[in-house]
């Protein structure tokens, strides 16, 4: 048994945690700090493994931003890998890990519980030909399982689901995605964006399965039974049925929300003045709603790393909430939505209006890209801008960022029309559109 | 002479007066609404001009985005082409205007001026071989004539000296750019970017000339003497001077500000109830300084003209200011900046810290994209956000339009480091450009 003490103590060392003991180091440069990954990468997210496997990239060592020595040499922050935390005692401030079966022993002053999240495993589904596609440790043998595969069935079609759908139909590979919902994305995009999904990926060959649930699997885990009695088989399962938050011992010594995962504070605090919790594995409040939410997405572990990082270190920065920015791509189309959508609106009681708006992408005479769709949510009434989704070619990603502020400063439709985006013929619009989504619902 | 009685009489057919006859007629389904336009073309905006002339596109009817034809039928406004006012009597409500060599006297109840903005001239330059470029309407001579010339010297580094020196560099003809700055557009952007843009033309080829200013032309106009003795020469001189307001017979009849141009106030009232004005011949107010400030750029006029027409069919509609978003671009790479640079801030009394990052504009593993470059200024102090600069390949007007909101509603730079941009490998990092930017100067 080998045992430490430290002022800091990270649990975790994804994007949440990484970003947390760097901040802890700039807000405290003289603390003790010290970080338990339970994989052997670190400053890692998933968000790169459709593409990995797709073949858009080889270089396995580009799944993490810094590596271990920048950690220690750079920011003189103990990096221990291959340490899986395994027992935690909040009362005596002390967490228990085993590293290549090793035990150790931290004794901590401030914690940050950064675990992220993991697969959902779905009930009935189970053998060695059923994938998982989360966690960047696992992406060389999930490329290698299905470099040799002529066919696979995606289970789930949210982004995840989606985004290895896409890339393995690109590989040529025979490819069924089953959803439950009755288009694609449900959970985050309306029905104008989430049928277009459909027909994207039906057009590059996906047979996309809907409004279908998975009863149980045989021979390995190849063939599924679906809800309405068909059979579809292939050579491998990939499930993508979400996350869940990752609490493993902390389970039961933390306070959790709604979501099953941490509750914290706009400070991050978890519970005790002295724990935090940061990144996929805690909640958040919603900017919209003002309700807790959870959304498991890197921006936001990010930062959530950061302001735990900053406050376990004497700081008091205040996390504002989240506006669920979520950005994907299809071919050469980049999808996104941001605050509440239509299903969301009419679960927390709020009605709404929609403006929408397909327009060209540039100017009619400027060559290159493509059409553009934006919507934008208002509360009927107060005019309030509640959430936006877009499609196009270019330029999405900042303009739903405009909303995100907007929703961050609870802005009206008539502030949002005000919004001053600029304008060149070879990448936008003189009347931009988000503007003009923004514009139909302009109260004059 | 020919007479007319209209409820709302707008002057200047651009993109603020169309959208100013357009709005009036959605607010005021019954009104008498005229446009007078000294052109043959309405609705139509000079951005295209350098990528016409650069042969990026042919179809000169792709400069007017609607035509006269949509408004008379389609909105039911009177549209008179090829009409310049020449007179105008704001106590008694005329406006006369000569259309091919006939008169015709508008009466109105209600006045707007939207007669846009002309090329500065410059002293000491003149002759045949003296070109402007500002109207759509004298585009295709201004494409004949350069189409013949194998050099051209531009007077003027500002963003249509730019873009019309890439332009005429990549039809292959030798280029001498002469800019008064000591980097090119200079009362825009700072020296980084500024400079970064002199690299870019003259690996182009464009012999950029810093410094200096004409002192006087000869041969035609196609021989300049500088100011430091030297004399440059080529087929044609391009005057890129900028512009100024066009006010025309309304000269001395309504309040003008600082720059020269109307002054209003934020309803978009010039001096009288029953007169607006909008577009690039009114000034407006800075969102960061609270002065008066003329930026004469389309998304500005559309939206001032969209107030202006709200308004004098009986709204009030409150015009917030402007952030001063401009675009441009050179080669593969979007520039652009919002707010206040530098020299603005220092002007204005206001000491700030800049916050500036260089990063890729993808995840490291995602094919594409390039550098990226932003900077946010922050007032020292207060922390509140006052102006950013970017360049890259993707995603810049969106992510300075963040800027701009957060100027509009005077957002500190933590709120700003807290704005949710969204995130995909394909297009974007997990810490966005413009939020490692802002984390440069976050207060922890």
């Amino acid at each position: 048994m080998r045992s430490l003490g430290v002022d800091v103590l990270v649990v975790g060392g994804g994007a949440a945690g990484m970003s947390a003991a760097s901040w802890a180091r700039r807000r405290g440069p003289s603390l003790r700090i010290a970080v338990l990954e339970a994989t052997n990468i670190i400053s890692h997210a998933p968000c790169g493994i459709p593409y990995y496997v797709g073949g858009l990239f080889s270089d396995y060592s580009l799944f993490q931003a810094y590596d271990v020595r920048f950690f220690r040499e750079k920011r003189n922050i103990e990096v221990i890998t291959g340490a899986r935390a395994v027992e935690a005692d909040l009362r005596s401030r002390q967490i228990t890990a085993e590293a290549n079966g090793e035990r150790v022993k931290v004794e901590y002053d401030r914690l940050v519980i950064a675990t992220g999240a993991r697969p959902r495993r779905l009930q009935g589904i189970s053998g060695p030909r059923v994938l998982y596609a989360h966690h960047p440790a696992e992406a060389r043998e999930l490329r290698e399982a299905l470099a040799g595969a002529s066919s696979v069935i995606v289970v789930g079609g949210g982004v995840l689901g989606v985004e290895m759908a896409e890339q393995l139909a690109r590989l040529g590979k025979r490819v069924t995605l089953v959803h439950r919902g009755s288009y694609l994305m449900s959970r985050d995009l309306d029905p104008p964006l989430g049928q277009r999904l459909v027909e994207e990926l039906r057009f590059m060959g996906v047979t996309v399965l809907l409004n279908r649930s998975v009863v149980s699997s045989s021979d390995e885990g190849s063939r599924l039974l679906l809800d309405d009695g068909e059979e579809v088989r292939a050579d491998y399962t990939l499930v993508a049925a979400g996350v869940e938050p990752n609490l493993g011992p902390l389970e039961g010594q933390v306070p959790t929300g709604p979501h099953g995962a941490i509750a914290v504070d706009d400070f991050m605090r978890a519970g005790k003045d002295e724990v935090f919790a940061a990144g996929d594995v805690a909640e958040h409040r919603n900017l919209v709603t003002g309700l807790p939410d959870w959304r498991p997405l890197a921006p936001i572990a990010n930062k959530m790393g950061l302001v735990a990082g900053v406050n376990a270190a004497g700081g008091s920065l205040r996390f504002p909430g989240v506006a669920g920015d979520l950005i994907t791509r299809v071919g050469e189309t980049i999808y996104g939505r941001v605050g509440l959508n239509e299903a969301e609106a009419r679960r927390t009681g709020i009605r709404y209006l929609v403006g929408e708006i397909t327009t060209r992408s540039r100017a009619r005479y400027y060559p290159g890209g493509g059409q553009v769709y934006f919507r934008v949510l208002a509360e009927e009434g107060s005019g309030r801008v509640i959430g936006a989704q877009a499609a196009g070619p270019e330029e999405i990603i900042g303009r739903l960022g405009v909303v995100a502020v907007a929703l961050l400063k609870h802005m009206s439709i008539e502030d949002l029309f005000f919004a001053e985006l600029g304008y060149h013929p070879s990448a936008g619009r003189a009347w931009d559109p988000l503007v003009l989504a923004a514009r139909q619902l302009l109260r004059v």
